[in-house]
């Protein structure tokens, strides 16, 4: 997950430092620049970079991911970032601060790469997007990703389509040159956000099983095939209630529930992970992009029969002040009509929708029972059929 | 439903005097300003006011409900309204125009009450509440009410408790005058908004049997005992999935939906109208304020044995810019764990909340369900734990 820039706080170096103090209070030790490097199981023991042993009767794995490179000459050059951790935001704002930072270049555009847009646009930092395909975000549907392309064109973000990057080299007028098929281009800073990994280096050491989302495999209670060894986060995978199947997701949410479920079952108590159906969000500008559940093509990757319609409507009442316009897909099996997954993309309103589809999901509910779901009506908030009403309807007569 | 002042057109009188002519196109006949005095289901006719009898193969009684009157001398004086009708706006509207009206008194504060106030704030128009009662809305639990108690006073609503209303008179210095148990106040316009009920004269007269609620008893495809009678909207019952109730909630997204299923399956098609779960909100100046499901006391009425927990958190990540409170307030059975309801109040996100949290309703999940749903994380729009999870996992321990 990224964190904001707006997110870090001014003493970020403090911060970090303050992090185990603030924990020995409640009596956990905390290493911060503790890299473990080999895990003993037979001694029971981990051995971190500088060569101390530490004892565990329970190990956790809270790997993470790491962010893939593109493995080409120059991407270790000074200037260039890739945007994972707490320290990657605070290195990046501390590069920002201490050069006149007047051009950056993305490589990637996933949603990293459109909240840094954001970002970057907002210091006033002329940006731009490489992307290798036509448009961003191909985890929504070409309508969506198309307006938010242009949301990001109406903020004066150049978007470059089919590039590939070649190399980096030092640049003349601006710190970094990014030598590309499309020629080469100088900025100030680049940002690698073309994606992640779990990290799994430990778990492969230690010889614990990965499931085939190449993240370390583990049961309800997040616990690995070893009584006490156990995984959680964006390195872990994760149940997906819609497809049935063992997926991994890296987003912080699901870190944060899997770490609770980890911890209580750890301490003594039961508690389950009852799993995800796959809900996540961002804000670009002035638009929030939300999907969940199943894309059309997970949907017939896990056997479904999907069948989708998008919807363009209005937010709130179309009688309303202030009315903005709200896209909704709704995907759903045409033999059962379950409610497969939903993507929405609006000023105002798609995520509020999305959220309510997550539940709907999470129950299993088909697109006759969302066709008639009894939402808070009131002008301001929707119409009195709500967008949601009127594509499951509209898809359930398709079907 | 209420119409907002500032959702009727400007030309009203032309839009209602339309109306017709815009049904013919579709063969269909408007007649307004024709009101059904009697039904005569011996002929198969209807006799309208002006004696004209029309006759039907089947009939769809629409009424809708009319507003409570207290009941006191004067309250047929002109600039004494209520607002029900679309036409009631219109009235309304045309009184506000043609005299200088600096002066409102709402009596009562149910959400009629509360969106007249913010629409006549707006307007510059001083305006007073007064309520039986201590707080507005009572709905919603006094935590709440106190909140929308103090977003009307900061916007400068007066707003007075324990008020028992005795007479309108002319007035003074103003068109009216209303003596109530606290003294006497004038005022240019007198909003009577102390409730609705179904009206059901026709129905009676007709001999439909009515619900406990008082409104027309029906079944799932809306029609009446009688064969070839239907009964929808206002005036007619709902299934409410929660409590297992034929229950009465007068609100425009029900009535739409219900005019639906009687129209398809009088049209020789079928289709049911699956219930309800109470979800209802509405806008007072900066506030969105909403509810679904029951209650503590209708649950406790419906056989449940409820406890229910509020809390207050942020509609966005805690370190977002803009953050805003928001309070929720969960509602299950202490036996089965069952969600049974909630309320929302907040400048933002309530309205959100409610909806997903309906849509659990509507399935009938548990607080480990809600404790645990997967909702479209991302910090311009919640915390990577919702207030959702928050509440519902709190209320859990509880019980």
């Amino acid at each position: 997950m990224p964190y904001y820039i707006g997110d870090v706080i001014k003493d970020e170096k403090r911060l970090i430092a303050r992090t185990p103090e603030k924990f020995r209070e409640t009596g956990v030790e905390v290493r911060i620049d503790a890299r473990v490097e080999e895990v003993d199981e037979n001694t029971g023991e981990v051995r971190i970079a500088d060569g101390e042993r530490l004892p565990y009767d329970v190990l956790v794995l809270g790997t993470g991911t790491t962010p893939l490179m593109p493995g080409i000459p120059g991407e270790d050059l000074e200037g260039v970032f890739t945007l994972k951790k707490f320290t990657d935001a605070v290195r990046i704002k501390a590069w920002l601060r201490e050069f006149p930072c007047r051009k950056a270049i993305i490589v990637g555009a996933g949603f990293i790469g459109m909240e840094m847009a954001e970002a970057l646009r907002n210091l006033d930092i002329e940006t731009r997007i490489l992307h290798r395909g036509r448009l961003p975000v191909n985890r929504w549907d070409p309508e969506f990703s198309q307006i938010v392309l242009e949301e990001l064109r109406r903020h004066d973000v150049d978007f470059v389509t089919d590039a590939e990057i070649r190399a980096v080299e030092k640049g003349k007028n601006h710190r970094l040159r990014l030598v590309t098929n499309h020629g080469e281009a100088e900025a100030d800073m680049i940002l690698m956000a073309v994606g992640v990994r779990p990290d799994v280096a430990l778990a492969k050491q230690i010889g614990l099983p990965l499931g085939k989302s190449g993240a370390i495999g583990v049961n309800f209670s997040q616990r690995t095939v070893r009584e006490n060894i156990y995984a959680v986060g964006d390195c872990a995978e994760s149940f997906h209630r819609v497809s049935g199947r063992w997926v991994n997701i890296p987003l912080g949410d699901i870190a944060n529930k899997q770490g609770r479920v980890a911890g209580r079952n750890i301490g003594g108590g039961t508690m389950i992970f009852p799993g995800i159906v796959g809900a996540q969000s961002f804000k670009v500008f002035d638009l929030e992009v939300a999907a969940t559940g199943l894309s059309e093509w997970e949907a017939a990757e896990a056997g479904f029969s999907p069948a989708g319609v998008l919807i363009w409507g209005n937010a709130i009442a179309g009688s309303m002040p202030g009315n903005s316009k709200l896209g909704l897909k709704l995907i759903a099996d045409r033999a059962t009509g379950r409610l497969l997954g939903a993507q929405a993309v609006g000023t105002a309103g798609a995520v509020s929708r999305i959220n309510t589809l997550s539940a709907a999901l999470w129950a299993g509910l088909t697109l006759d029972d969302v066709g008639w779901l009894d939402l808070a009506y009131a002008p301001p908030f929707s119409g009195s059929w709500d967008l949601i009403h009127v594509t499951a309807q509209t898809l359930k007569r398709q079907i």
